[in-house]
């Protein structure tokens, strides 16, 4: 008889992920992929890698264990980083971790007891919303329009009685939507009038297109309402693994107790490769590359899709949110796309409704973006058509 | 008025760590210190390290991400490492983490719920121990000697009772003690028959002076009844932080689940580079040159020690065990030994009696290991004549 670990799983063990995720994410052979969100290493700047590389790699320090709260030299130029953007903190509010989504999993874990209610914007981040999950938060979603979160229809009640709010500030995933400079100010306002707090993960953030991101809610914070995420993951190279937080000190210090115990330290090597980067060539994105893509894509999807199908216009970041006829069901019908040789992911996977979805760009040779989205508008005319007229809302 | 966060901690956030810790591992200039448990940068070998960073930075695929689980090569190469050493599995048996302690952090958020009993050999590894107590394990302490735990004094009702067993099978930190091959055997026959789990640390394991370690407890399990956990911070570069975690399939599958809500995947370099480094250069961690501070360490205690001051001769690992006269403190003769110029870390810190403390051998240079002995014994020997007589028990 085998030994049968299941009997001893904890209890939040239980409905952390979503397998049919991992499926959604695995394509077929031969399918232009929309779906998976990961920079493309077409864009990756190898001769500049290979340098910063050399020269961290001669450092025996970069080999050895580092503070729990990161390299200090890093730290420092992320702060200097967040100053540049509007949010005046020294190297004291910093913590590097491993990835914005090991920022996510300290937080959820230094602040979430079973039960707390979370708001989180909605369509959301799938990595939030598991982190979270796996947490037992109760997530409660707030809507969401193309200026990013409905700042409006919250009360002072809804953000007090909260544990935290999460969102996506700038070109989020999966929506590609920002919240407005203006929404901005009057969420800081809310979120000092009502005692509450926010997550703002900024991974998209440098990431922008048509002109900088809005300054982030961070920014207009002055009383340590707002905790802020940020990534190299889309701006330099996810195999680095660096993300950081800016928060208080207390803050920051309770982080690293739980940090300590979760990984001792972010990986030296990382850490100093990312700073000897921005020490050598600044915060430079691969924006060009990508602002082609998204300008393609937007072309395609304005030349071929039926005229009942809407999306938005993202300013950065990978995404693109897509609104099918109202009778469409996405999820049902990426059976039919992989068969036609495209994907996508649905966007019921985001806590969206059933007939939207979201194209992420990042990937997709620039050749195959306007076969790609052709084939889909294909797959979306069939559904159309052979799909009954539905009675559902239709959301953002 | 500053937002308090505190107010917002979730309960667990409470006690995780020992924050005097902190302060003994922190010495002031001048000191010779054996305290800290890190590798030392000069057994680096820093030409090979180069050349393995420069042929792996070549490779855009190091700086994409990874699969959840890790890199493919690297669980294939890692399951014929265990194969060696007598734990047959395949690579789907490998979950590669963010260090070991990255992996002891997803085995508690998987087994334990708040006040579940987890057995804990004492003295034990004070990373582990923070972990488990920041998911609120009851930690129940199991005796040791200079052969390990006390295998026989475990009951079956003990080891069913708990949710699991945690070790260091071999050069155990902070005792250095190595559990014997008779007893590994007496243990795994105790797990199949009270159907208890064990999560055997080996991050010492080939880091052996005299001789390879016994089989890892796991070698003698046929019903996975243990979860074996490895690390490449000592026995190669604590900078790339990559450890791994063997065990059945259904239990990688479940912390698999986990491990993307917590860092999506593991640096994706880091683990390319242990790959390369074990393709080219094997598993060769500095023996020769712990073995020789090792040797140097024992020849000095024998030299310039008290008669009643105790210690163990341990075949691997960064540590010995040092057990003072009976009414010796040795937390309390820390400022006298800093003011000596010499430090340690008391085994208070580990759970161990006030009359211990651990001896780090891994980062002194060799010139200064006599000196820092004899500066040691001059102070237990003020610390003896000094201290009123105890009448408290002395343990292991």
């Amino acid at each position: 008889m085998h030994f049968d670990p299941s009997t001893r799983y904890a209890a939040r063990a239980k409905d952390v992920s979503d397998p049919s995720l991992k499926e959604v994410l695995t394509n077929p052979p031969g399918v232009i992929s929309f779906a998976g969100g990961l920079p493309d290493v077409d864009h990756f700047v190898m001769d500049r890698i290979e340098e910063v590389s050399r020269i961290v790699a001669q450092s025996p320090y970069a080999w050895q264990y580092t503070a729990t709260e990161g390299a200090v030299p890093l730290r420092k130029k992320l702060a200097e980083l967040m100053c540049q953007i509007g949010v005046e903190v020294t190297w004291r509010n910093i913590l590097v971790t491993h990835g914005s989504q090991h920022a996510l999993d300290l937080l959820a874990k230094v602040f979430i007891e079973p039960g707390d209610p979370v708001l989180i914007e909605s369509p959301g981040y799938i990595g939030a919303i598991q982190t979270m999950r796996s947490y037992q938060a109760q997530l409660v979603p707030v809507e969401m329009d193309q200026d990013g979160i409905v700042v409006e229809e919250l009360t002072e009640e809804r953000v007090r009685s909260a544990k935290f709010m999460y969102i996506v500030s700038s070109f989020s995933n999966p929506t590609g939507a920002t919240l407005s400079a203006s929404r901005r100010e009057r969420l800081a306002d809310l979120l000092a009038s009502s005692n509450g707090l926010l997550i703002e993960d900024a991974a998209y953030h440098w990431l922008a297109y048509d002109g900088p991101a809005p300054a982030p809610i961070a920014a207009h914070d002055r009383r340590g309402h707002v905790i802020f995420v940020g990534s190299f993951s889309k701006m330099l190279l996810p195999g680095v693994r660096v993300g950081w937080i800016v928060a208080r000190e207390p803050i920051i210090e309770q982080l690293s107790l739980f940090k300590q115990s979760a990984d001792l330290a972010t990986n030296t090597f990382g850490q100093l490769f990312v700073y000897t980067w921005l020490e050598r060539y600044g915060l430079t994105p691969a924006v060009a590359a990508y602002r082609a893509k998204r300008d393609r894509t937007l072309a395609a999807l304005n030349r071929f899709m039926p005229h009942d199908v809407e999306w938005n216009h993202p300013h950065g970041g990978f995404f693109i949110w897509v609104r099918l006829a109202h009778q469409c069901d996405a999820g049902k019908l990426l059976p039919a796309a992989h068969a036609r040789g495209v994907s996508y992911v649905p966007g019921t996977a985001f806590g969206g409704p059933p007939n939207t979805l979201r194209l992420s760009f990042s990937q997709v040779p620039p050749g195959q973006i306007d076969e790609g989205i052709k084939r889909l508008a294909e797959v979306l005319r069939v559904g159309e058509a052979s799909s009954p007229p539905a009675t559902g809302q239709r959301g953002f």
